[in-house]
């Protein structure tokens, strides 16, 4: 297991952006809040999934709302050690382990921090391999975990305990209340046992963003283009999921909309090399979909990922500004989220989009990655 | 104290919309589970304010949302009593007594129903001697108490347990929660000492409404006018607390909105003489301010009535339909609605009204009411 520092703290930061595929949330306040823990000697522990105890008591911990307005209330200390007291005194249990809901953005630093910070070991995985905008999306709720009882609270103290019929009805509830309440929450959700955690979450996500992380640091120091030798290494990261580049450009236009307690948008990039055809890139806090006129390069639940074209960064979507170059990535969705009961909850449908799912890779004749 | 039985029932239920100035929901809903507990043997037990021990226990019940709503979304007794159950586990102490947070409409009802069905006392009084849309607008808050903690619970059984840092914040959750689910939601909230609701609270109330029912219907059986005769009543019912008819009219036109957990509209009223200038009466759940071109006739906290003409029936603004004969009727606030203190709650700007708040009598001269 990894012994936290700085450097690795932002490995890990950059790691899940790009995870977190545009959306999750800016990783810099979660950084800093964990290195505040790693300068006061609070490092947090990170523990295998298959460690997990069977009766272990084990939940998420996930900021909610638009990634656009979770930066502009952060979270004290003080507050997130009450949300922890709140929720064991809500479930009437004490937590054993900590675990990501998600591995994107911010997602993947706050419960890192609030490991550093309560004692608990956050479990090295989590629950999607990716980042999506719904509480429901995940692989925990795919296989029929509850992700209420949950609690939230805002920056401010405001304080609700959720207990929801099902979790499209908790993700309209909480929608509502983050909306309600200036954009965005913290919450304490899905109480799983370590049983249901090691059957159904996404092993290692953690340390992969931590490893995707390093490589671009190391790759900007040595290649000549950290973008194509990044592409190369992700699609020997894990068998089955393959990785390409999709797209060379610049942004052209940006729209963004703060709406309902989401952030929504598109993109429009222009090939860096003035002439061909222009992607444009859906977004509901994450990329969801890239075309090209009519025709789908890449779809959720597969990793839409923009980097900066230079320095390999991945961008967030709310940080996309006119005239940025960037290269647009693809990365397979782990293999769980591809069957028939995944796509029912986390596929284009549930996003509105009437582009069914199909991988990027499925008219790909062995074109170079790069 | 007054033992109930079905002419009772209806008696509180007409007293109540009059107190409801529109609003509050219909109580025919709340009246048929009244009725339903009468049947079964179950008589609620009336208490009067001042018989409450300084240390019990009382919170409030009530429907929270647009009335147009209220009244698709029953709430069964299984549910009512889940309601409570959880309320005393939230609370962590068994609650003593019920008391309505306003005597308006379905929200008179329902206490007293929730009171039959579970055995515990209603105090006789209100938390505003009539209805008001938002939650933090109640005697109660006028004077600091809180809402919060309170619950929330929809007919499919999702709950929401909230601890507000003040009431504002409370009244924009729930209000964003019952929009969320559905529009509607019932909710036990206000927790009390006795000391503080005897300190607090409008005493009197449901007796009052069951005057006031049961004045309608004696005067309807025997008076040539009753709506004339319920003037002169109300007029004469507390020390301070004027009644005047203000318009006789029908209704000429009617815009209904139901949105943000709201209901909303404007009522039009022409004369019934056929000549003279109509009066025009804003809605947000409750009936709000009768201008007529640019002179207001009545404005919150003053309650606003419409009733039906003929038979001097209280209508919700929610059933008024075009072509309907009514009249107008103003009732003054209770007094402690009037000082400074409490028309920063309740008073026309917490409505976005522009009108500040002016007696319905201070240009009265002597005028005969009818």
């Amino acid at each position: 297991m990894p012994c936290f520092d700085t450097i690795s703290s932002q490995d890990l930061a950059r790691g899940a952006v790009l995870l977190g595929t545009g959306g999750g949330g800016d990783p810099h306040v979660g950084e800093l809040f964990l290195r505040r823990q790693l300068q006061r000697g609070l490092q947090p522990r990170l523990m295998p999934l298959a460690e997990l105890a069977d009766e272990a008591f084990v939940v998420s911990v996930a900021g909610i709302g638009a990634p656009t307005v979770l930066v502009e209330h952060l979270l004290s200390e003080a507050a997130l050690r009450h949300l922890l007291q709140q929720a064991e005194a809500f479930y009437a249990r004490p937590i054993d382990a900590l675990i990501c809901a998600e591995v994107g953005g911010a997602n993947a630093m706050l419960p890192l921090a609030a490991a550093a910070l309560s004692g608990l070991p956050l479990v090295d995985a989590d629950g999607i391999g990716r980042a999506f905008p719904h509480i429901d999306m995940t692989t925990f709720g795919i296989h029929g975990c509850s992700a209420s009882p949950a609690l939230f609270s805002d920056d401010l103290g405001n304080l609700a305990r959720l207990s929801a019929v099902d979790n499209p009805s908790l993700e309209l509830m909480v929608r509502a209340l983050a909306a309600s309440l200036g954009g965005s929450l913290y919450g304490v959700l899905y109480p799983l046992s370590g049983a249901q955690a090691k059957r159904f979450a996404v092993a290692g996500s953690i340390t992969q963003a931590l490893r995707i992380g390093r490589h671009i640091r190391e790759a900007r120091a040595g290649s000549a283009d950290p973008v194509a030798g990044l592409v190369r290494f992700l699609d020997g990261l894990e068998p089955g999921r393959r990785a390409r580049e999709l797209f060379d450009g610049k942004v052209a236009d940006v729209r963004h909309e703060t709406r309902d307690g989401f952030h929504w948008g598109q993109v429009l990039l222009e090939p860096a090399s003035g002439s061909g055809e222009a992607v444009l890139i859906d977004i509901q806090n994450e990329f969801l979909r890239a075309r090209q006129g009519e025709r789908v390069l890449a779809v959720v639940p597969d990793l839409l990922c923009l980097l900066d074209s230079e320095s390999a960064e991945p961008l967030t979507a709310e940080n996309l500004r006119y005239g940025m170059r960037v290269r647009l990535l693809a990365y397979a969705a782990p293999p769980c989220l591809l069957s028939e009961a995944a796509l029912a909850v986390v596929g284009p449908a549930r996003f509105g989009l009437d582009s069914p799912w199909r991988s990027f890779l499925a008219d790909d004749q062995g074109r170079a990655p790069a």
